[in-house]
């Protein structure tokens, strides 16, 4: 028997329309594959079967009566517990649950919700989104299904979003990246992450960290499962006619630069990914130097933590006051930066990263996408990282490469190209412009099509996948 | 012969346009006018009558060659000296020159002299912007003309641009509003002030003070005249076919409330605003009472001064440093604000205005307008605001109602209906939903052909005028 979790999701949704699967067998496979590894992985922080087996057959129904909702009909679907969704309580990773307005929906979960897919549960996240690791004290850390041995990070804050993939319980894992939130869980757990356009996608309905750099994503098994999530999800391109298809591999101009990306990489790690790079111009791609200096100085204002924390910290002063006391010690002293900012040092801060934006923006005017390594370090071992002092750097370290992204006002993805020393998946991380994101999953189509998906590049993890 | 300078805007263009008259020709009259006023009024700054009459020959020869550059074309315009504008120098009212770097135009001003129309020079402005009663004591006070015994506030921070219209220099006045600086020496000079919606026009090449609040905006001697400039300026109505026309008078429901806006209001002034209203309900617009208890919240976050003191006292440290030592005392005061705020308490104040915007603009559906007094007191008479606490609490008399436009994010026109006790022009304030500035426009010429233009509503001032 086939079990659909590991097809393509097109494949997913057209047995779907077609009758060749019901929503319900899906869902009950997810919820098979949940049951076997949730033990072990512990990817959600709320789980609703019975919810799951309830939207299936309002799927199912909908598609025997022949009112076909959208793509996502029926497609198991996770979302990071920092989203509001009608049914399920938030607690947006703090110690206690958050009053029942944050369970409202914002447009891009009602975007999914409108189609009938099957959302089975809230994936565990860092503490109001404030970390890079995935590490949750309050609750509890997700396991990197990449080491069998060692409890090694998944990759935060949508800490539970790639592990779910993995697990099998979800096609698609909402996240949200301010930092690399997405794109950090995506390629520690060999996932695709998409980090979006600042504005291309509404953070109405989602507990903020910061109204400067939030902004949703999503993750997915491959390129072609994020491109179809995307179209579906996406409003501009679900009233659009034209499909995003591969660039056509000639036509690529892949950005490389020495400047800031490689200076804090592993050896081993920055080998994965200048080989996939020279696999990618082997194979037609052309490839062009880029300088980009901003990237020290973006990361620089961005890591100093003054413009988030500042935001951060007042939202909750404002908004959620009782949760400031219960913040664990590793989220408090970074929303301290905000307590004890300047309005000058904030709107300085920002004036900095603005300027910086208009700047790259020009950097990468004359290529296609800049290609980096995502994470420039082996996840950590998560006993390895409890004291304050290591886990802050080991923090910044895994930030640093995606923090660029948000920082610079750029789009991103991430997609797995190998498997680092310790074995465990490594990224290759293209930016783009801002509003670039359609041109930049035409690349990394082009860029699957060349290298193969996660699953045929990687293989298979030592935990998780199939049963 | 006819003086053009007293005529509507669209006569003037349409004279130019048949060639009944011609650039220089209306050049020649507004120097004239100037050189028969300044020394009384000292509306300008910077004034470069030779540069005025090349500008003028462009216009003419451009005119004689059929190139029609726009409904603009050869007609006088000054602008406030905040803005950028190509070969004339920018002190934004501070005793020393701007770097160059200001002086670049943004696109308001490009889009008037794309069209050749004629800058004559820059009028005063409060130093920075910062300030509601034009005093600008590095340089000189504009006089206000309906006065002819005393030197009376003539309104700021845009203090010469309504002196300019009266001195008739100007056909159309660029002045920008943060608080109500277009609008309070628009009505204190006895013309017609517009604050357009925030974003509608850009505020490049304008020297900041608040990029939450600032909003470039136009004085002109009637509603008439506004709606001619409005259209030729506006990039959205310069390529759209629909005319701005007056609204249908038994179509209009103007708003009226008993909230704030006459709570600190002068008798005198109440009753003229009040009788207006009436003549307006008499004339056939539909009344209804509107709550908007919002006001007093948000003009007590903004008269706090954090959000744009930080604002502004973060752009001078960062970008003219050296500005900040020769700040007059009055500015410097409430600039001092913004050094010394934290962030949170900048962000929280943000916070505060924003919710207040959507309820504000709720409150606002169910009327086109809402009709309160522009400003409550008689301009003071500078000699007798020169103490520090007096300035300051005059200064926030003046500015409480305007600034209710900016804090609740509104667009805004003031509209001369009569004269207070001191014989001092009194406005009626229209305020309306943000993006509601056509629809605002069309119910501002509907009262206007009610209650007449201001020259005939309010006759001549004592100084300035006709020659």
């Amino acid at each position: 028997m086939t079990d659909w979790m590991d097809r393509p999701l097109a494949d997913m949704a057209e047995a779907l329309h077609k009758g060749n699967v019901s929503a319900i067998e899906i869902a009950e496979t997810a919820i098979a594959r949940h049951d076997a590894w949730d033990n072990q992985l512990t990817a959600y922080k709320i789980w609703d079967a019975d919810n799951a087996l309830d939207q299936a057959k309002a799927a199912d129904h909908a598609l025997k009566s022949g009112n076909d909702l959208g793509s996502l009909i029926g497609i198991p679907i996770s979302v990071k517990d920092i989203f509001g969704v009608e049914g399920f309580p938030i607690f947006a990773g703090s110690p206690k649950q958050l009053p029942s307005d944050w369970e409202k929906e914002g447009p891009v979960v009602k975007a999914v919700r409108r189609q009938l897919c099957v959302i089975p549960g809230k994936t565990h996240t860092v503490e109001f989104a404030f970390g890079g690791l995935g590490i949750n004290p309050h609750w509890v850390t997700p396991r990197n299904p990449w080491d069998g041995e060692n409890h090694r990070a998944p990759g935060g804050s949508s800490a539970g979003a790639g592990v779910s993939l993995y697990e099998g319980s979800a096609m698609v894992a909402f996240g949200t990246d301010t930092g690399g939130s997405v794109r950090i869980p995506a390629s520690l757990t060999g996932n695709i992450g998409i980090k979006t356009s600042k504005g291309r996608w509404s953070t109405d309905g989602i507990v903020p960290l910061s109204s400067t750099f939030d902004t949703p994503g999503i993750l997915t098994k491959s390129v072609a499962d994020a491109v179809f999530a995307f179209e579906a999800i996406d409003a501009k391109s679900r009233h659009s006619t034209a499909n995003i298809e591969a660039a056509d591999i000639g036509d690529i101009k892949l950005g490389v630069t020495k400047d800031f990306f490689w200076d804090k990489c592993q050896d081993d790690i920055a080998a994965v990914v200048e080989n996939t790079i020279a696999e990618l111009s082997g194979a037609g791609m052309k490839t062009a130097n880029v300088s980009l200096p901003e990237a020290h100085e973006a990361v620089e204002v961005m890591a100093g933590g003054i413009i988030a924390a500042s935001e951060g910290y007042e939202f909750l002063s404002s908004e959620l006051p009782e949760w400031l006391a219960t913040l664990h010690p590793f989220v408090a002293a970074r929303m301290n930066t905000g307590r004890d900012s300047s309005a000058f040092d904030y709107l300085t801060a920002l004036r900095r990263v603005q300027r910086l934006w208009q700047r790259a923006d020009a950097q990468l005017a004359d290529v296609d996408v800049l290609a980096t390594p995502t994470i420039p370090i082996t996840p950590p071992i998560i006993a390895e990282v409890e004291e304050a002092d290591v886990y802050r750097n080991t923090n910044m370290m895994t930030l640093s490469n995606t923090m660029a992204g948000n920082s610079l006002n750029l789009c991103g993805i991430t997609i797995p190209v190998g498997l680092d020393k310790a074995g465990m998946p490594v990224g290759l991380q293209l930016l783009s412009r801002i509003h670039n994101d359609e041109a930049l999953l035409a690349v990394a189509l082009a860029v699957e099509a060349v290298i193969g998906t996660p699953a045929e590049r990687l293989g298979s993890p030592p935990l998780g996948g199939s049963l």
